[in-house]
């Protein structure tokens, strides 16, 4: 976890070991910074437009994940035998996986992103619990380590107090967590959550803590060079969720005081700190109603949402996780950071809002995306693509900035107005966007993590 | 001149006076502002994008300018029909005919721009001179008011020392000028700028200026409202230019320090400030190698290049002319103005460049523009789309900022390399804009007007 103190080692050619609208994200950055850019990509992914920017693109196999993209084997080879010196996890797949960056160590490739102790202490939610800790970061009570089991959960619970939250200690990204309200639910909830991260993570290591109800997620961007510069860039307000996983988010947040940003800030830093991170991460906190805040967990990875921080700071992220991996210090301090306007995303998910979010597959046919003033669109999308059942289901993240919250939240719902994406049994979540942007509730900012189930309850219940 | 003082009248729809990307820009900030907007359309341009996005669209005429666009009745009459009670006149076209306006004016529409008494001071450049010269503005020598004949052309040449520039007093936009370069050339020249003049403008009267060799085009955004308040947005370098049009622009200009800067700045305010102008405006000066700047024109209207302001200072311009247009207040004073970062403009034309920019058109088959990270790409084409010979050349205004200019250079390459846009007989200048950005003069910010005229000798003298 101790920084490393390599000399500077330039890139030249960066492997982009990722699919989608990421990929893509990372190849634009690469161009504009001269590096050569390499993606794989899977059988499934054939001719997207990553490859069609990338100078050179390998196929690492079949559609199957595990085949392919989460193929640590065929992932090196296609590095090594286009001689890439370095490789951009993007997010998801390899992108935390210690075991990855350790081989990408041993092959002498640069890995984008934290040293694999510091991957292999922050991918145990747990572990990541005492460090930040003892760091003297806020934490909701519950445990520092595994549970031992059914038992040794129903007993911290009766310690902490219900409502509690069961989380697998491998998991991430909302999934593998368990909410459970009361003590005849907790030995069922136990072996259910467990069996999930077993099966979703390979580990069904569980932790818990104290749910807090009403609370808002905020997180904090987070840069750090190989010179133990940390710095924060601002928050992100990731609070409208379905079942844990983040639907719209934008920055700054609506909730917090002037006091209470600086304080999340700093705490942020401290915590990276203490675990001497290098390139781009971010730490997640639960605020609740009367502005306390507590540390969750921390990503070690770019994250999808980072184009709202990116927006209203005008820093690359992608860019400075690259200048980091090659030695480079950040090239401005805290101070330099200047947060101007309101950014929001709006993930658009090949999901089916009206059938509960249910998936949808199929070829594009026609697709305009949303443009004009202050208008982003980061999605791999073109007319014959087919959007398959493999991987996940984002289509497209729209983002917008603009002068203050409610000029940003009209000019998002202008922009999705606009979108057109056609094709054979694709159903978009756009229409769910414009629903939660023209809600009083999301309009006036004061809302948590329920309004999207609140939002749901509602429309079930009207005639 | 003097401001009206009418109380604030809300605008709730809009008609748009244009075509093009100009258009559909307006239906954008419409729709954002809660604004019904109504695009008026030849049969040339049915079905564009701005008539899909309006909520409602009405057709003007034929295909031939001056039997729709420039068809003041036609235009009337569809705002009186569709209920509007504002017209956005857009950039060309009706934009700096102050009959129109008043013509608006007698109709009850709010017409989105200064008043006709203003624009009619400032169609006459002669006339402008004077105003500008009063106002206290550094002028190069020349006439204030429009040359009796060739002969008098001649006597001021002599005065003023060759070379000279005749210049059309209708003219605007870098048309109907000629640089003359000794005695025996001017009267051909006179007869012959006059003729063009009077062909282009309906007005072939011409005043005189001493030719600058070796400047910059330096503009200055303005913004005034009805209350009396003016403020500018920084400024924006237009030297890249072939045959006095406009080919790229940028801002900040890398040509200007502070104290010039700030001089430049308050230049344009005093000289906007003396004219009692309301609206969106731009005060269009010549810099000189020593820093010294002359005042060469007010455009009184929205400009191509206006994005480039936007990115940089944060404000949508396009909203603030319909907020000023209903009266309001600017809401914001200079000091609230921030200039971050570098924007660059590339003008995408219907013009083959390795033909000596001969004029292109065909039907698109295949578009799509650059994307990602601040890049943004105003453009009203789409597959299906014909490029018809009426009209200007314009297809797509590519946008980029990035946090300096090196890296805004970088950044607008690679948005160039990914635009993809194909038709039957269509090519389009994108590939001098290439040339041009990756050229040691243009990176070093170190050039002048004759950059382009001096690339194209290179060239052709290249064996």
């Amino acid at each position: 976890m101790s920084p490393v103190t390599d000399p500077e080692r330039p890139i030249k050619t960066v492997l982009v070991a990722n699919r989608g609208e990421i990929a893509l994200r990372v190849v634009r950055a690469c161009r504009e910074l001269g590096l050569r850019s390499v993606v794989v990509y899977s059988t499934a992914d054939a001719d997207s437009i990553a490859m069609q920017l990338a100078d050179d693109a390998v196929c690492i196999g079949p559609p199957e994940p595990g085949r392919s993209y989460l193929n640590i084997p065929n992932v090196i080879g296609a590095a090594l035998r286009t001689g890439a010196d370095a490789v951009h996890p993007g997010y998801g797949f390899l992108s935390e996986n210690a075991d990855f960056a350790s081989v990408c160590a041993e092959e002498n490739l640069i890995f984008v992103g934290p040293s694999p102790e510091t991957m292999t202490a922050l991918a145990d939610k747990a572990v990541t619990r005492a460090l930040m800790s003892a760091a003297g970061l806020p934490l909701l009570p519950g445990t520092t380590s595994v549970l031992t089991g059914a038992e040794e959960a129903e007993r911290v619970a009766e310690e902490i107090g219900y409502p509690v939250i069961l989380k697998a200690a491998a998991g991430g990204g909302g999934r593998g967590m368990r909410v459970v309200r009361e003590r005849a639910e907790i030995e069922d909830a136990y072996r259910r959550t467990q069996t999930e991260a077993a099966l979703a993570f390979g580990d069904g290591s569980l932790y818990i803590e104290r749910y807090l109800e009403g609370a808002r997620h905020i997180e904090v961007q987070i840069l750090g060079d190989r010179h133990g510069n940390i710095v924060h860039l601002g928050e992100r307000d990731c609070s409208v969720q379905r079942r844990h996983q983040k639907l719209l988010e934008e920055s700054p947040s609506p909730a917090l005081d002037d006091a209470t940003r600086a304080a999340i800030g700093a705490a942020a830093v401290a915590g990276a700190r203490s675990v001497g991170y290098e390139g781009a991460g971010t730490m997640e906190f639960l605020l609740d109603r009367d502005g306390g805040f507590w540390f969750m967990e921390m990503n070690a990875r770019l994250q999808v949402e980072h184009p709202v921080t990116e927006i209203v700071c005008g820093i690359d992220l992608v860019a400075e996780q690259l200048r980091i991996a090659q030695g480079q210090p950040l090239s401005f301090g805290q101070s330099d950071v200047v947060v101007r306007g309101h950014a929001i995303e709006c993930r658009i998910n090949a999901e089916d809002p009206a059938r509960d979010f249910a998936p949808t597959t199929g070829q594009v046919t026609r697709y305009r995306p949303p443009a004009g003033p202050w208008v982003r669109v980061d999605s791999h999308l073109e007319p014959g693509v087919t959007v398959s059942p493999y991987y996940d289901a984002l289509l497209a993240k729209v983002i917008v900035w603009a002068a203050d919250r409610p000029a940003a939240i009209d000019r998002m719902i202008r922009a999705l107005d606009e979108l057109v994406l056609e094709g054979h049994g694709l159903t978009t979540s756009a229409s769910f966007h414009t629903d939660i942007l023209s809600r009083p509730e999301f309009r006036s900012g004061d809302f948590d993590l329920g309004l999207v189930a609140t939002t749901q309850r509602t429309r079930t219940e009207l005639p």
